[in-house]
Order: C-alpha cells, then structure tokens, then sequence
C-alpha cells in the first residue's frame, strides 16, 4: 500500500517536472535527464514509470485535454461569464498553452494527433453545449457556433500565446493582475455584445442595468 | 548598374529562402546552410549580404512590420470589412505568424525585441484608426482599443496558429478555401456585431438589410 502511494506520488513529480521541460522546450527539445533532475529521481525510475519520452507527452496532454472536459461542467451560465471563466483558466495553465503552440510548430508530422480522443471529447462535449445554448437563445441562430467556440478561446488564449505583442500594446505581461483585470473588462463587453440571439435580451438587459444575459430565453449548459 | 540590380535580386532571393526557413525552424533552429542552398547562392555571398543569421532575421521583421504598417491604409472603412481585411492579410502570410509563434516561445531573452522601432509604428498607427474610430462613434465608446485590436488579431491570427485545433473542430487546414470561406461568414457576423457604438446604426442596419454599419456615424480611419 505504502509502496503504491510512493509509485504514485513518484509519478505525479515527474510529470509535474516533465509538463515544465515540454512547456520550455516542446517535445523535441525536452530532454528527459532534466526531466529527471527536476522531479528529483533517476532516470531509470523515470523509464520505470513511463516508459519512453513520448509516453510521457502523450500522458501530459492527455491529462490536459480530460481536465479542460470535466472543466466545461462548471461553465458559468452566461456567455460574459463563460468567456471570463475560459480566459481564467487559460491563464492559470500557462504551461499547456506552451505545449500546444509547439505542437503548432512541429511539422514533422502533422496529420498524426496525441490524445486524440480526449480532444475529440472536449470538442464534442463543448459544441453540445454550445449548441444547446443557441437552441434556447442565448447564442445568436444564426452564427456557426465551431467559429464562436474557437473564438472564445481565441480571445483568452491569443494573449498567452503571444506575450510579446501584450508587452507592446499594454506594457505588461499577459500574466500582471493589471493585464489580467483590463482583460477580463473588455471579455466582460464582448460577451455582453455577443450574448444574445436577437438583441432582445441584450437591450432589455442593458436598460434593467443587469449584466447577466440571456438568463430568461437560455444559457450554456 | 546591372552589378547593383543583381546583388539586389540576391538579397531578395536569400530574404525570401530565410523567412521559409525561420518558419519552419525559429531562429534558434534555422541553419544558414539550409538558407544558402534554398537560395541557390554560396554561404560568403549570404554573409556578405547580411551579416550574421542575426541581421538576417531583423532585416525580415523590420520588412513584416513596416508592410503591416502601410498595409493599415489599406483597411476598409467599416469594422466588418476590416476584421476580413486583417484575416485575409494573415491567412496571407503563414510564415509571418510561424514566426511569432516561435518568438513568443524563445524564452531565451524576452525583454530584448527585435525590430521594436517598426512594431510601435505599427501599433501606434493602428491605435490612432482605432481611437478615430471610436470618437466618430463607429467603435463602442466604452471599450478598450487596445483590447479590441489584440482581440481583431486573435480572432484572424489564431486560427493560423494553432491548426490542429482547426482540425479538430472543423475537419480542415486553416488554408483550406473551404476553411476560410465559413471564418470569412464568422467574421462578418462578429463584424456586425461589435461594429456599432450603441447599437443603434446596428439596429438601422439590419431594419435596412445594410451589412455596412456605423458608415453614417463613422469609420476606421
């Protein structure tokens, strides 16, 4: 029993460790005697648990793409809330948002996909949602609602992907709270402007001074 | 005379055999070998055009920004037509966005920018369109500009960047006509959308069938 939770916490040091190196280096440049250093144990333990480096990879992202599907059960009700949850989370994972940039990167074999699927999961789990909230109104009918999927996640993603044009259009990293807080006012207006089917909800909602939408005709669920 | 031309019609072969190469690779893991044989020319011309790989690599940015730079006099008059404008542009120049993406991930000196003279002139023209525009009211008076130019880029640039997501969600290339074409009509609806200051013009708009919004009130300048 002992044995078994040492294995095991064993294995989450390194892939801790492992998540780092992919995320400074991608995969082709991670070197798999820093992963080691890093999480503090030898490479042969590292080779015990997971085998080849590629396993690792495989088991990180895998991970990733599980937790961002359970994650979408706690998206807010609201298109504004759900845009500040998404960009929210997307911050705090800094790492994952490296490790897919890399994998944009690396054309050596495109076609091929890692975990693929829990990707195919996320994305199917996601348009449901989606798709439910246009049903009840609170996404536009007429707007395809894969482009407003990538774009919600284009808006609380693109920042991270690409801290040197926030440095030069705000002065900041995308990670300073000050960065953070005039980003999340303006995911606050868009979603506001995008909330609604008809605009029937948004005027409404404008006029009553209340900043949830579409709560009456439906919501993300 | 013929003996300049030439010389000239060499650096724009290497500058263009670089930038493929700088794409494919980054800076770090481009090879002035690989850029030399693309080029067809001997490595002591390429040196005695540029330099070190270094001034290579400026020279091409400095090039990218400055064009982005002229490229905003060409930006239609209305936030619909400007957001397919930029689109286009990008979906125009993968290698550019290739580039960035490798930038934003070389962690190796992040507070060094390469050509930063070319990128604040580009910014900040883009900056006085923008806040034109919302004084003429064609763009919301309550909304950060800087916020929504990072988010115009996002909404066309990160499509480019992270093509494996466009496959997931979409079954295509990002450069897949088929692809652009159904980003193109989400554009347009998200043009719509945030074009208009109070939603008036919109609303006028769309009671006249006129996709053109805020053209009364005022444009991207």
């Amino acid at each position: 029993m002992a044995q078994q939770r040492d294995l095991e916490r064993t294995r989450e040091k390194i892939l801790a460790a492992a998540t780092v190196e992919f995320a400074a280096h991608g995969f082709a440049g991670a070197r798999v005697d820093a992963i080691a250093r890093r999480a503090r144990v030898n490479k042969q333990m590292l080779y015990y648990c997971f085998g080849a480096k590629r396993e690792l990879y495989h088991e990180i992202l895998r991970r990733k793409f599980a937790e961002r599907t359970a994650f979408l059960d706690s998206l807010p009700a609201t298109v504004e809330e759900a845009l500040l949850h998404i960009f929210d989370k997307s911050t705090d994972d800094l790492d994952f948002v490296r490790m897919l940039e890399w994998e944009a990167l690396d054309s050596s074999s495109p076609t091929k996909t890692v975990a693929a699927e829990e990707r195919r999961a996320l994305f199917s789990k996601a348009m449901k949602k989606f798709g439910a909230a246009q049903r009840a109104g609170a996404i536009a009918a007429d707007v395809d609602v894969r482009h407003l999927f990538i774009s919600f996640i284009a808006c609380a993603v693109f920042p991270l992907a690409f801290p040197q044009m926030m440095r030069l259009v705000t002065g900041l990293e995308p990670s300073d709270p000050r960065f953070r807080r005039s980003r999340r006012e303006f995911l606050s207006w868009l979603g506001r402007k995008l909330g609604s089917a008809t605009g029937h909800a948004d005027r409404r909602a404008s006029a009553n001074g209340n900043r949830r939408i579409g709560h009456q005709a439906g919501e993300l669920r």
